[in-house]
């Protein structure tokens, strides 16, 4: 695959400052990045939008709404769409949020009902919420909504331009239920992004990702699954890897490209035995 | 609760010599153990099979057969199942192993022939089968069954004398499908077992497991959901936790039993707010 698709998440060089990000994208013909909210405080809100935009790059989504057990997460969640839309990302990022002392059913309740709050306002403002299942070893304290199975019971409650889900690999490759549901609920795709899961696990499980191909997830019957159920937008590579980030952003971005480039074009080879979806 | 439910699984002291292990448990009222097969070789089947059977005991399960990726793996489940014969276990746990280099569905494909293969051998020594479907951090190098639902749709393909499920509430507590399947499938459950999530995960996150109690897992939701759907097997305690096994057979056995009174009681009181199943 070329280059088209491929938007680069400015978490996987963690620490390559904004403008040296943007002109690296912009240098390397990559089209698009994904951008998290606190750099871009760093830098400023406006300075940012008006760096990507005169870069010639789009935003894909921003990282990241959600923590909805937090205190004050809705003026939070209410400035971080409005950040969206002066970035011109068409997508909010939600991590939900774990259990914050709730019971499972009182969390996942409440991830609803923050969503009912947020909807309209999301709606108005043309940015698509979009809920990460998260992978279940962050279902205590990151997300109570571990499963795409999970993310589509809550997206379906709301208009589709409304609410959508934000599927990681890193986070569902390992659900006997993906494929299915990814078919059924395709035009709920808002955010696509990769990471491979790579063995051994760190001791901080977070950081401990790979670049797509580094480790077990099928890449290419994962890429033809989304495209055969309609999904056509951005595919971000996000990885969260201390190593990775310990390096200069500029080999950071062009060991992901070659990454990209590499598990892409698996996905456009004929399909072969057993990973055929 | 008694202790009449109550099996100590060795694991929880892992380095407690069988014999002091047994001897405490019938010292403490202990009705039933929960075994592994390497502790018992080391010992002596025939002879850990006297020394259970001598002290009263009787013994809820064995573990564990499965790794239905590996080499030799038919003849070694056909050993377990004698194990388990020879032990009066009525109940053999499978760990059914990771990816070992297949795509996923081959792995699971594996997993489905491997049961076919052994079923017949299970049904005719009398012991039950129970796939254990684990948490989805081990999917790809411990086991590909994930979830109980892919447990469930592994097993329902047998005889359910043959063939049931192995639950354990740290591997499955997370997942928004586990109360619904198992009040689907309260007949497939063949084990049952407790351990706690605990944060943060330690470096090798297969021993960070807590007692129960010291983590989020909601117990007495779980129990009475087990319970409703006709359970009420041995309820077995196991601990893969590394600071417990650094301190005496003896106070991991009180603690056991101590915790496991707190959350079986938990479990008979009235049902209360967000936790009611």
């Amino acid at each position: 695959m070329s280059l088209e698709r491929f938007s680069f998440n400015q978490a996987t060089a963690k620490y390559w400052p904004l403008p040296d990000l943007v002109a690296g994208c912009a240098a390397a013909g990559v089209p698009a990045v994904g951008l998290w909210r606190e750099p871009v405080a760093e830098y400023g809100l406006a300075r940012s939008a008006a760096l990507v935009r005169d870069a010639g790059l789009s935003v894909s989504s921003l990282c990241r709404g959600g923590f909805f057990g937090a205190d004050g997460w809705f003026d939070d969640n209410r400035r971080a769409i409005d950040e969206a839309v002066a970035l011109g990302a068409p997508v909010l990022v939600l991590v939900c949020g774990g259990l914050a002392g709730r019971p499972l059913e009182g969390a996942r309740g409440q991830v609803a009902a923050a969503l009912e709050a947020l909807a309209p306002h999301a709606l108005a403002a043309g940015v698509r919420l979009a809920i990460e299942p998260m992978h279940p070893m962050f279902a205590a304290d990151r997300s109570v909504v571990a499963t795409l199975g999970g993310a589509l019971a809550l997206a379906t409650r709301f208009p589709v331009e409304a609410v959508g889900v934000a599927l990681d690999t890193y986070h569902v490759w390992w659900d006997e239920q993906v494929y299915p549901l990814i078919a059924a609920g395709g035009e709920r795709i808002a955010c696509l992004q990769l990471a491979d899961w790579v063995l051994p696990l760190p001791a901080d499980v977070l950081v401990g990702r790979g670049l797509p191909g580094a480790g077990c997830v099928e890449f290419g019957r994962f890429l033809r699954a989304t495209t055969a159920a309609g999904y056509t937008g951005p595919i971000e590579v996000e990885v969260f890897n201390a190593d990775l980030w310990a390096r200069p952003g500029q080999e950071v971005l062009r060991d992901t490209i070659a990454a990209f480039r590499t598990v892409t074009t698996e996905a456009a080879a004929p399909l072969t035995g057993e990973c055929q979806p």
